[in-house]
């Protein structure tokens, strides 16, 4: 065991609460193991900040998340909750001397076809919910980039989304109900089974999206729609990126595409490197769009492509066969694969104004111009999301220092156009002082006193969200 | 004026107290004429205990509703916010001594369609919201029955849903922020106008559905949808209520139909006898399933005429013309001009599990025929809403003793059931004693704490939701 802070007087006191955490928990759910807890330290976000835990702790059970906060209440411990370490704003960092807590082995996922729910574990896996939905012939909709590895009660943390939002809505509209554990170990219901209802406050509404910070959730209750048809696709290719985000926000206005995403050049020419498709040198933005309407998924890609051709688009590509569809978009896919492993990225997360979106990528280009950095960038542009991706060397210290500085003239840029430095993956370590700067104080004021209320000592996830930490009070 | 609670006494620091708000507002604001408070006291809950308030305030601005407050809060004066006071379930019922505070007259609408959202006042009309909408080519989908008259205020309030909730959702679905004063007088901007955004805990969620007991909603954000296209529609008769509940349910596994309603025969027979459509003798009951899909919407109604066959209908019709769909659809609207003048209701609001309400509408029938009263039953069994219609004859004080005996009989069937008391209409002033019994108690703690957190006085709506009112605090 390695706690790296520790000095030797506070490494007995160490010892003696790391054996009182164990004596409440079943053998091998408490890990201080250094290789393994070195894991846990870090999410995505890949935070140099990160800190060394007092313990890990795998819960198997509900009774251990009690048992871990109870402990943590009475000695005023930290914790981080953690689901998959997916989060790329650093909302499941580890913070010294804190317990972070894995809910990763909740895992189980049981669908009641009938109530077309199903009733799944924290650490289920996004796509794991989606497959045995599937295998009812039902379907559960929030499906981020992450899908294959993020976990539900991240996304649940985080209100995830996706590149279907725009029809199908994010995490959010999916939770019926919550059973969550709260920082003084004691554990409560909220919301339930039923499709609607309209009981008193929606608790279930403020911790989704709530980070960890007032409570741990341990089982959520999501609703399922009934399957949708096998998606038809549009790829469509303009020269400038105005025009593509002029196209799909005609498409918005009539329609719901199924996904409707838009990558930039700079993004096209990261995939073109692995894909060699003979990107044309004109080309500046190509717009995804899909349609999963059964019968009338025909008519809808006609009237995609009608308003791809009115806008400008030079190249306009149209299929009703999957496998053909799957290839039209490998670009999507393609950008990570090229990535991964050859560079660090922050994959930046803003929400706009739709009619913004254009002059802000504008901007990006002209920052990535100024600096030199590779910035490529995906939108939602009907959901006013849109993702810049800053690559950096991670061995070259300037080159990151570029990168991040790349970032904060963008969030400002944000703030200026009146947009939301969060979209969809959450605010974390990384966006609290953003965010705290953009919303209005009445309303920071109202999120710290319902912390406050909550988690009076503050020790649910002190770094993420709003909220100050331990030493930040002042 | 007349304030029939007050002694002498009072009287006169009654008269005090008018004066003195009626000098903190502009000119007309304030109102105690007699005739005109009369109108004030009671919503469509009609309660008998209805109050007598101190004054009716009718603002005509944001400042009004804060200088109200303000006073409100200095003198610790109950303040029961109102939109268009069509609460069934007392809602915004007077209270003794308190300001009734009506929104009706912030009734602003302005569409913004390139944001496809829409800023409205919370006395705006629902029905004038989706007119304004419609008017840009966009689409306002919360469609509660009483669109006409209520307020989009008193849908946020109460999260109100309608009969296309499956497809569409409910009021929270496309609330993207709000303006709204506190107890104290202060005003709170949440959420925003980005279609998108995970900035801090959801505070907009948290005053959808809260009904006047966290703060007075002065402004709402909705975002809007692309207009579909004009219904198709299928009605389809069933001689066993319970074949038309499974029906209903294998249409909702396969699809999402724009709106999906059923009527049981009692229902049926009232509209009969104002359209003399020569219902059959062996109908128990009439599913009504329409599809907006546009070039889908012929094969989606295909399979919803197949599944009802296989469910055993008796009789289908379906058509693709809009005039004629309503003709088909008229018995949903002819209840109400039967019932209306004739007798007073006792409209019920309930949420079970799909599975359990063809159980629950058979109860229904034996509680009907064991009493002798008259009721009726709408359902949309999709979202599990079901509305049985006790019809009562006001004048007769035996009737309406039954009629409430029934829907006490109902309620505890309902969680016997593992529904919920309240689906789409709110918990108002009537229903709070059935949701705190059958809400955990850890959750009413918790929302009793928020309520202490926004109104530590508790003046705002006290009959309302969860929360003890004056006097019922131990």
């Amino acid at each position: 065991m390695s706690i790296e802070t520790s000095t030797d007087d506070s490494a007995g006191s160490t010892t003696e609460l790391v054996r009182e955490l164990s004596d409440l928990l079943p053998g091998g759910t408490v890990v201080t193991d250094a290789d393994i807890v070195e894991v846990y330290r870090q999410d995505w976000s890949m935070d140099p900040a990160a800190g060394t835990p007092l313990a890990v702790v795998r819960a198997r059970t509900e009774d251990d998340v009690c048992a871990v906060l109870r402990f943590a209440s009475r000695h005023r411990i930290p914790v981080v909750p953690r689901g998959a370490g997916s989060s790329v704003v650093g909302g499941s960092t580890a913070v010294d001397g804190a317990i972070t807590l894995s809910v990763e082995l909740l895992d189980d996922i049981r669908v009641d076809r009938d109530a077309m729910a199903a009733v799944v574990g924290p650490g289920a896996v996004n796509a794991a919910v989606s497959a045995a939905a599937a295998a009812e012939g039902l379907f559960y909709p929030p499906d981020p980039t992450s899908s294959d590895f993020c976990s539900v009660g991240g996304n649940v943390a985080t209100n995830s989304g996706g590149a279907n939002g725009y029809k199908y809505g994010s995490t959010r509209d999916y939770v019926l109900g919550l059973r969550v554990v709260l920082a003084d170990g004691s554990v409560v219901e909220v919301g339930g089974a039923a499709p609607k209802s309209s009981t008193g406050l929606s608790l279930a509404g403020l911790f989704v999206g709530s980070e960890g910070t007032l409570g741990v959730i341990t089982r959520v209750t999501v609703r399922l729609l009934p399957a949708p048809s096998a998606p038809h696709t549009v790829a469509a290719f303009f020269t400038d990126h105005n025009a593509a985000f002029a196209a799909a926000a005609a498409i918005a206005h009539r329609l719901r595409p199924s996904e409707l995403v838009l990558m930039d050049r700079p993004a096209l020419e990261v995939a073109d490197s692995l894909l060699q498709m003979g990107l044309d040198s004109e080309t500046g933005a190509v717009v995804y769009a899909y349609s999963d309407a059964g019968a009338g998924a025909k008519a809808e890609i006609a009237l995609m492509v009608e308003l791809c051709r009115e806008h400008g688009a030079t190249e306009v590509f149209d299929t009703d066969d999957r496998t053909q569809g799957e290839m039209v978009s490998r670009p999507r896919t393609a950008v990570f694969e090229v990535l991964e492993g050859h560079c660090a990225m922050v994959v930046e997360d803003y929400v706009l104004p739709p009619a913004a979106l254009g002059e802000f990528l504008s901007t990006v280009h002209e920052l990535a111009a100024q600096t030199g950095q590779q910035v490529l960038t995906y939108a939602y542009p009907a959901d006013g999301v849109i993702h810049p991706i800053i690559t950096f060397d991670p061995a070259d210290e300037g080159s990151a220092g570029r990168a991040f500085g790349v970032r904060g003239r963008l969030t400002e840029v944000v703030a200026a156009l009146g947009g939301a430095v969060a979209g969809e993956y959450g605010v974390g370590a990384d966006k609290r002082q953003a965010v705290a700067g953009v919303a209005g104080e009445g309303a920071v004021a109202l999120q710290r006193r319902i912390k406050d209320l909550f988690d009076p000592d503050g020790i649910l996830n002190p770094r993420a969200l709003l909220f100050p930490g331990p030493g930040e009070r002042s």
